[in-house]
């Protein structure tokens, strides 16, 4: 049976396009290396209309499809189970830029476009597509709206979601839909686009997608600035919004240890300050103007938030370079962590105006069950969102730690869903956090996901075992 | 049967809000009057449990149930058809808003308070809710989700999806789902909020929402400004973006006939210019630092259009008073064109840089087919979004020219279409428009819009007949 099913692949994307055996091995490990699945094949179509053919084949051979692009999700959304029943159908040739629509401020791409090129070609018509991540080099805008990635940009201008207007999609039937019309407004019934961005392949497969283009700005700026505690930033933050309104594009919050970390495995990298403050906002202004509106807006919030003891110090970057040296910083705690060792992540969103009192509520907890454990906090705080990460005491082996992690993930958890929050704001759930779903969310909800899925997947041939 | 139903609902809600017979007249009616149903009653809940237990009896008895906030759609989504079979679920009664997070920048309220009461509640606190349409006095935030809509905000906020950051659902089970969490970052599962955002009543009862709200803008400034053509005024949309980012939070055009209507039948209302020009572009600048650098950006982007030749003239109000009075030109047009007399209405959006064109050739294909009517075009340029209105020639009966709408609308809406727009930008679909989708929307796409309605609402008690 799998031989005929696979003979039809064959016949639909050519021989060379469904590999086997040894062929498959980088498509089943996930991005960081902790699970390895097995698959009956790897498919590579070069369209749309190939992508339909191979869907309306697993549907009758009842072959379950993972959809897969640059493969870098952290939490195994996009790799196969063990069992080498299903197909991985890898998007990466389909990485056309379709067409770009200035006026419109569109650009229509394939869904296995990597975002840097996505990037590259919106700023070279002068344009700014705004999502951006640590993994852009090598991620798929596919994915990226499979899985509503945030990133940094999202304080601004939106998670993934908000910045596409329109779908194509292969959905479980293997019909395709399109909604690509680059339409801002369009009340013609249910929104199918936001049910299938973040649905992690699990309802159908994004091929082609219209996504919003904005004005670059004239200028850029960056500053660190220095900090009492995770309350005065939350402080600064409500003040530069107020002043600067959308021209603040960026505001991410990291304890002293991000950049102790930082440091110490990079140390080639910029030290802002000579001393040592508990937090560090590093935040961004852009402005449509000029340079000068810019360092106007951003000196000028950052002395009044001195004059009102919001912030302890601040290191405005007067150079691209140095911004630039800036922003590294920030991009390299989660390598600087990796460097000292494994370490067990939370990637966790709550009510801004919580965010102080779960830290300091969550850490107490920590530091009462795992006494000396180094908490790494770090994160997108205009978007409520911290990479909550928990290292091992001094001293105690990264792999012995890891043995809780289980209980470190239960306190954490715990104390994010007593204080409103979630457990994934922007990794996605997969199969890594599925269990971790079925505990914290609501029967109703559960049920109505299900019901959802069971009508547009009846076979359940879609990416099973993630999410659901 | 229905006696016992009844009962069952004055035991939950009280029987002095079970109307029945003349008290009912109110809530048959459409906004526009053209259209008036029957109900077994109108039901007032006071809050969401008592809508739960309304809902679970509606479907232990298999009453449909019509959803109803201000009535002030314009698509008989809110009204109920003539068989008389359906309760109409009116939320007036809940319009309580449960609270404001000042440094989340949330406000979290039932669904039946009216659009003006939250906008004025969000002043109080120096924030902003953008939201903002001419019906904003009458309708409800809960009518204005499940329709998501538009009005003139859109282009710097979004539609009300955009401005929603959790809701707080009754399903048709009656049971309450709720995500009022006020997060910006969720990525737990499947989007059920922008499902039942612009469902317009048939998944489910939208009870409490939580909305974001904005730093209030420390300054507005608007101008009137004359153009040769909607290709000009394309011209300058993308120059004041280019320039002035998102600081330019309002863009509409206007044909000419738009303006004599308004000065007709409202002549106390301000005459922007002397001589007439063929279009017009109202323009809004909002600043986060001061008037005169709302002043500033203003003047030099309308001086470099008229240095390029985009716009022939232009207004820029110097006082609040000024502002308001350009903006009530605007305003007035659609009561102007009631007080002509009846009009055939079309809401539709196209992609930006494809307006002109449409207009070109839709007024074009109208004129020949009925030659001398008068095309009353105005709408939200920034969004894509037109009103694009046709009264009757010069001296011909509107009643006789209103045999002719489905003719009218099979040339507007084919021509919409036909450059890849939409035939409901931003009012819905209610019953109205229920045939025009089942023509414009492809197969693959009703049929998972009705395999979602079947899943979330197998007994089909949620507003049927509406969208599907």
């Amino acid at each position: 049976m799998s031989k005929e099913f696979l003979a039809r692949c064959r016949e639909i994307i050519g021989a060379g396009f469904v590999l086997e055996g040894a062929g498959m091995a980088p498509y089943l490990t996930d991005w960081r290396g902790r699970f390895t699945g097995a698959a009956l094949a790897v498919l590579r179509p070069a369209g749309t209309s190939q992508v339909a053919l191979l869907v309306q084949a697993c549907a009758e051979w009842r072959v379950p499809i993972v959809p897969q692009g640059g493969r870098t999700g952290l939490v195994l959304g996009s790799v196969p189970d063990a069992s080498g029943t299903a197909v991985v159908l890898s998007l990466g040739r389909m990485n056309k830029i379709r067409s770009v629509d200035t006026i419109n401020r569109t650009m229509t791409v394939d869904a296995g476009c990597l975002l840097q090129h996505i990037q590259e070609a919106a700023a070279s018509e002068g344009s700014l597509f705004p999502l951006s991540l640590a993994s852009e080099g090598s991620c798929t805008i596919g994915g990226n709206l499979a899985t509503n990635a945030g990133g940094t940009g999202v304080l601004r201008y939106g998670n993934a979601r908000e910045l596409c207007l329109g779908l194509e999609v292969v959905n479980a039937q293997g019909e395709t839909w399109s909604s690509l019309r680059g339409l801002r407004k369009d009340n013609t019934g249910y929104d199918l686009r936001d049910l299938f961005i973040g649905a992690e392949g699990t309802l159908g497969i994004i091929t082609g997608a219209v996504l919003k283009l904005y004005p670059a700005p004239a200028a850029m700026l960056t500053a660190m600035v220095a900090l009492e505690s995770p309350h005065d930033a939350l402080q600064l933050l409500h003040l530069m919004q107020d002043r600067c309104g959308s021209s603040l594009t960026g505001f991410e919050l990291m304890a002293d240890i991000c950049l102790t970390l930082v440091a110490t495995h990079f140390p080639t990298l910029p030290r802002p300050f000579a001393m040592a403050y508990p937090q560090y906002a590093l935040v961004e202004i852009s402005s449509p103007e000029s340079e000068s509106h810019a360092t106007d807006l951003l000196e000028q919030a950052i002395e009044a938030a001195l004059e009102r003891g919001f912030c302890q110090d601040a290191v405005v970057a007067t150079s691209f370079a140095q911004s630039r040296g800036l922003w590294q910083v920030r991009e390299h705690i989660s390598m600087a962590q990796a460097a000292a060792g494994k370490n067990i992540k939370h990637d966790v969103s709550l009510p801004i105006s919580r965010i102080a009192e779960f830290i300091d509520s969550a850490d107490d907890k920590l530091m009462r069950a795992f006494p000396g454990c180094q908490l790494v906090t770090f994160g997108h705080l205009g978007d409520g969102n911290l990479h909550y990460n928990v290292a091992p005491p001094e001293g105690v082996p990264h792999d012995e730690f890891l043995q809780h992690q289980d209980a470190v993930n239960r306190i954490v958890h715990d104390e994010v869903d007593a204080f409103g929050g979630s457990i994934s704001a922007e990794h996605g759930i997969g199969a890594l956090k599925r269990d971790e779903l079925a505990r914290y969310k609501s029967p109703v909800e559960l049920d109505m996901m299900r019901a959802i899925k069971a009508a547009l997947d009846p076979l359940g041939i879609m990416n099973p075992g993630k999410i659901l």
